[in-house]
Parts: C-alpha cells; structure tokens; sequence
C-alpha cells in the first residue's frame, strides 16, 4: 500500500493561455497524469487494467485554484488515494510549485467495464487499494 | 438581464479518449465556451474586458458526470449566471445531448486585474451582472 | 460530389496560449472539424464510417501560418478534398478570418480497418469521393 | 553548440483518442516541449527569451506519421536545431517508440517582437544558434 505519490512534471507551453499562466482545465490532465503514475506505483499500471477490461472514469471532481503556475515551472503534485469503498475510488490532490500550494482537488471514479457498466473490482485490484 | 442561455456545440473528434468517449477535461472547455458566449449575448464580450484590463480567472470549480459525450453529439450547454456577489461570479451549468443530461457543474471566478489582484468590477458590468 | 465546403468557428479561450494568439496545434483541430463537417455534407459522417470499421487516420500534414488569429474571432476553414487516389484521401484547407488568411495546410490519410491495417475503402464511400 | 537532443516523456491519457492512440495533434505538443528542453540545454531556456522580448512563433510545420503510439508509452523525441539562417530557425524531430520511429517532421520559426514583427535575433542568442 503506497497511499501517497509525488508526481514531477514542467509546464508546457501549449498549457499556458493568454491570460499568461496555465489554462485551468490543464490541471486535470496533471491530476491524471499523476494519478497513473500513482497506480503505476503501487503495481497498478493503468494500460494494464483497460486491457483487462477495467475502467476508472471520472464521475465527480473539484478543483481550487489559489495561484497561477507559469509555463516552464516545475510542479509537483501530490496524489494521496483513499481506500476503496464498494465501486468508487477517490483520490485527493495537492499542486505545488516550490513551496507554494498552485491547486488542490479531487477525482471520484467509478469501476465500470468495457460497456461502462459498474463493475466489481477483480480482487486483486481490491486488495491493493484497500 | 440574461440569467440563462443556451450554448450549441458538436463533439470533435481530439476531445475523445481511447474510452471512447469525451474526455473528462473537455466539459471545462465547453463550459468556457458557453460561459463567453452568455457574457457576449449580455454585452459583455469576454474579450472586450480583458482589453479593458479585467480578468476572471475560475478560482474553484467542480463537475459531475452522469454520461458519457460521443464523437459527433450535438450539445446543448444551459449556462446560468449567479447575482454578483463582491468580486466573486458564479455561473453554472447543465450540459445535454437531447434530453439527456450529460454533465452539471459550476465555475467560481473572482475579478482580477492584469497583475492578478482582485478588482472591483467597472460599474457597467456590476449593473449588467447583477 | 461536393469538393470544397466552408466550416465556421469561433477561437475558444483554451485554445490561445501566452502570446496572446490560437496555438499553432490548435489548426489542426479546426482542421480536423472541418474534414467531418465537410464530409458529413457529402453525406459521409465520420462516426458512421467508424461504426463500420473504416478509419481515417491521418500519414501526413503541413501548415503554414501567416497571421495569427486572436480570442473570440469568427474563422472560416475552407476544405477541398482532392479526388480519391487508391486508399489515399488528401485535403487541403485555407483558414480566414474575414478576408485575412491565417493558415493553409493539408492533411493525407489513409484508409484503415479497426486494427491498422490498409482497407481499401467500400464500394459507396469511394463512389462518393471520387 | 549542442545541435541533437533527446526528451523523454510518456503518453497521458488525454492525448488520446477514440481510435485508441496518440490523437496527431499531440505530437505537436510533444515536438514543442522536446524544442523548449532541447535550447534550454544550449543555454537558451525559452521563458527567459520570451521576458527579453523575443518570441520564436511557428509558421511553417510538417509531420509524417508511421505508426501508433499508444497510452503509457515511454517516447523519444529527437531534435536536431539547424544552424540560424537570417530571422529563421528550423528544427527537425524523430519520435521513437524503443527502436520504431512513431513520427518525424520539422517546425521553421520566426524570430519576432512583442508586437509580432521580425525581429533580429540578440547577438548572444544568435552566437548559441549558429
């Protein structure tokens, strides 16, 4: 079990927008890039789950934003998985560039399969989250 | 006064992932789009403030998601913009294809100026959004 | 036979970046756009062809860029698709704003079955296309 | 002078799409951040021009695609910058997938000012391009 994860990764500059710092809706693609490599960490690569038949969309999120982040920042974000619970799995993130708190939020998930109905976790998944 | 408007869209083919389906990110560019277009159908053209130096920047937003978009969908996007409150403007919104709701959520977005800092909005876009 | 078509659309706040104009990939994306419209007025929607098992990916593209386009402005892409040759499909695109030419490019794409491999395209399509 | 450079980066599952592969639109991006690696290893990182004033936008591109690639994939994009001629930089790219070449294609640029007009590049930036 590795509940928490910290993600590296620099601001492109397609992700900036002419207000001059990262476009809001790219931190979603951070949150996700970071999720995966969290899952990828506990033993969890996610291509691998979509093989199995396995899918993890998003069914609810929130974000806050409190500053801006700018293009060639190095960002960190810090993914902390909460314990399953049924079919949902929910994960919190927090966004930092240096010292200083960029975003925070959070994804919920449903385990669904190829048809995107709910599905229940094949056991091993369970255990690693659990 | 135009609390709620109604923004059409149709699905492009980049907005999909390998779910097969919208991704989740793209709801926020959709609510963007609909959200100027309502400032631009109340006369306020989003880019005639920032020419003016004012900036809304989303501060927090959250989104669910109930179904999934197709490629080639026709969206309907139903915008409601909230009563001015201070610095702070709330619109939200119902996404659906048809009859069927697709997403729902809200963005928060506080008046800025260039540099960022908060600024009381021009009287004439107080008037019109409150 | 219909080989050239005019698609309208309106530059999105996400698609700019923080020098102020459209990113140079966001093109592709109207291009995009406009290759399905384009071809759903010949009566050849994208989605459907997909359902069917044909794919159009895309081999090969230029883009020039001569202005930029800005935020809110009215674009105007017009597509010519070039008579089929075996399973090649080209076509080429010029992107206004008013009177002004932002872009030109092309886009080639080869006719694919669901697993990558070439398929020569269906009896109809190609009847449509040549 | 340091005229090739490789980046390392690994496909997010938003640059996917419907068709289950790299949408080709993100290789733009990809070729983007690889360019803004590769002169910040000459010594040249691109937030620091931009602050001085000199913008490098693309206006001429081209992309060839030879196959897929996939969600999760670790990439290499291969830049070689090309010596600076007058107001023109061109960089060529070759992505890798292991030993499968994914795609290839180049991007041309024009030094420019703020206000978008050709600009000659500083002495001590030309020194590094030529």
């Amino acid at each position: 079990m590795l509940s928490e994860h910290k993600t590296e990764l620099t601001v492109r500059y397609a992700e900036t927008d002419q207000m001059g710092s990262v476009h809001h809706s790219a931190y979603l693609i951070y949150m996700e890039a970071a999720r995966v490599e969290h899952l990828t960490a506990m033993g969890l690569p996610y291509h691998e789950m979509e093989a199995r038949g396995v899918f993890l969309p998003v069914i609810d999120l929130s974000v806050r934003y409190y500053r801006s982040a700018k293009f060639g920042q190095r960002l960190t974000v810090v993914s902390r998985i909460q314990p399953l619970t049924g079919v949902r799995l929910r994960v919190d993130y927090k966004i930092y560039e240096g010292n200083a708190l960029i975003t925070e939020g959070h994804t919920l998930h449903a385990f669904v399969g190829k048809t995107g109905k709910p599905l229940r976790p094949p056991r091993d998944i369970a255990a690693l989250l659990s």
